[in-house]
């Protein structure tokens, strides 16, 4: 992996994805005494940065392998991603998903034509079920995070933020399987002499956190977070890199995550999810560390029921 | 009035401004059937397209004339955006509001520097405050919409939605006190050879509307409508211009507007008060006259109170 692969990885993915805009906001860098760059990923297909690494992942397959299908395990971003992405290749989703996931989240998947197979609500059901089907179908297995592909995809968000603003000297991203933040690590190793790359990450679901404190991957017992998409964990292909390239990793309370996502629907009028206001809550609570510095934050996504507000 | 004044008007409004971008969503297209360029006025500064006419209103005015400030009465986007824009310029600000006007409202013009001065609430204590105001300090009156440097400044959003996208066959704008759609109106007559608007108004503020059948101007006699920017009424400098330049004036349904706020909201990520959902409405509503057309959307402001929201 360089800098050309991520380069090629970006021409392959770039017909099934936006360029999504860069917001900035006056009154949030007086607040953080920073300048901030908002990499808008709400504002890419199906509304989160999964498409990148979804489409990518799909497009290293062999012709062979693609009309066979592609399977995941997911209730969220990555099973509409994965849906989309197969739909606009001519390729068929399995998605695998708890029985008892939200109609709205069954729905989505359902618009981009994705397959749902329901499955009890473990992790142990969830794998057995996606073997199932890769071996009835033929289907191949792409994981929502733990895949070089799909690390390489969402890498392409950093990317495209660091061509449009080489000078940065730290990009925030959210924490949850690995997947965006390994991505967003080799792209600003690759593309930047300097720019640090930061995790924000529920106190709630810190896995990330402690696994680079003891240098293994750790769980979480539990993941009471109202950031769903992090509530997922590390894996061995992503683990290794944010060990690597990850300068820092930075734990938010649950209200802190609720503040910093009010505060970006107002003074940003954009819609974001709460995972999406993880990092910048991160940068808030340690803005003096930050102080005069140019930063970016990947927006992830923007998939929320705006019915049904923290706030 | 003609095409060089409206250049020359962008150009002295733009270092008070942004340029704020155009957002476009496959799913709305579909939808409507036809291709629809969202001009984001929400992400202008402080929230709202009132930024351009305030800010042109004020550089239209003499060295001597803002030493002794600016006047205006209003509880809305104008009374920020007036303070806004005199804060960048340095000259002093005094907002007429009633004494009931909401805390959150006050709080938004004190930041900018505004100095509130408040009066009964009624449109004759306002004017007599305000006139009050203007024999005392010397400063001069500007109007939130019946003022032609207004109206120009306001012209500017759609006159650089043209340059992006010559090829509109229609803007659509909200139709409030008349300000916007008579900018827009210009900027379409002076910058396309083909461009029509269209205004959206709520059915229970429908004064445009009933102005342009009768042909002269008509006033609510009540405004009950959850768009509260758009409660205003018609003047006698921007009535001419929609009864010359408008084609016609799409009356909404309350409930019509919060659907297409909310749709707004989920599809394209994007936080925006319920006036700037009337447009949308409007263009919903009538999707059938519009089919296949290149459609933009002056999306006016994004300054809604997002923990009490209408779904």
């Amino acid at each position: 992996m360089n800098k050309e692969t991520l380069l090629q990885v970006h021409e392959r993915v770039k017909p099934y994805i936006h360029r999504t805009p860069v917001l900035t906001s006056e009154l949030i860098n007086d607040m953080v005494q920073a300048q901030v760059y908002f990499k808008c990923e709400n504002f890419q297909k199906m509304g989160a940065f999964k498409m990148r690494g979804a489409a990518n992942a799909i497009l290293s397959l062999s012709n062979e392998k693609r009309s066979k299908g592609v399977v995941t395990h997911s209730s969220g971003n990555f099973a509409q991603a994965l849906s989309l992405a197969a739909k606009k290749m001519g390729v068929k989703a399995y998605i695998v998903m708890p029985k008892n996931a939200p109609q709205v989240k069954k729905e989505a998947v359902k618009t981009y034509e994705g397959e749902i197979i329901e499955c009890d609500s473990n992790p142990i059901a969830r794998e057995e079920m996606a073997a199932n089907v890769q071996k009835e179908t033929g289907a191949t297995f792409i994981h929502p995070s733990n895949d070089d592909n799909v690390i390489y995809g969402q890498g392409t968000a950093a990317m495209e933020l660091l061509e449009d603003y080489p000078e940065l000297d730290y990009i925030f991203s959210p924490v949850g399987g690995g997947g965006l933040i390994a991505g967003t690590a080799l792209a600003a190793a690759f593309f930047s002499s300097h720019c640090k790359v930061i995790g924000g990450e529920p106190k709630n679901a810190d896995d990330a956190y402690r696994s680079l404190q003891s240098g293994k991957i750790e769980f979480n017992e539990q993941v009471n977070t109202i950031a769903d998409g992090l509530r997922t964990f590390l894996g061995d292909r992503n683990f290794p890199i944010i060990k690597k390239y990850v300068e820092r990793i930075i734990r938010v309370e649950e209200e802190e995550i609720i503040e910093a996502m009010k505060l970006i629907w107002e003074r940003m009028k954009i819609v974001i999810e709460p995972s999406s206001a993880v990092p910048f809550a991160a940068l808030l609570k340690n803005k003096e560390d930050y102080k005069n510095k140019k930063i970016g934050i990947i927006v992830s996504g923007g998939n929320v029921d705006v019915g049904n507000l923290p706030f």
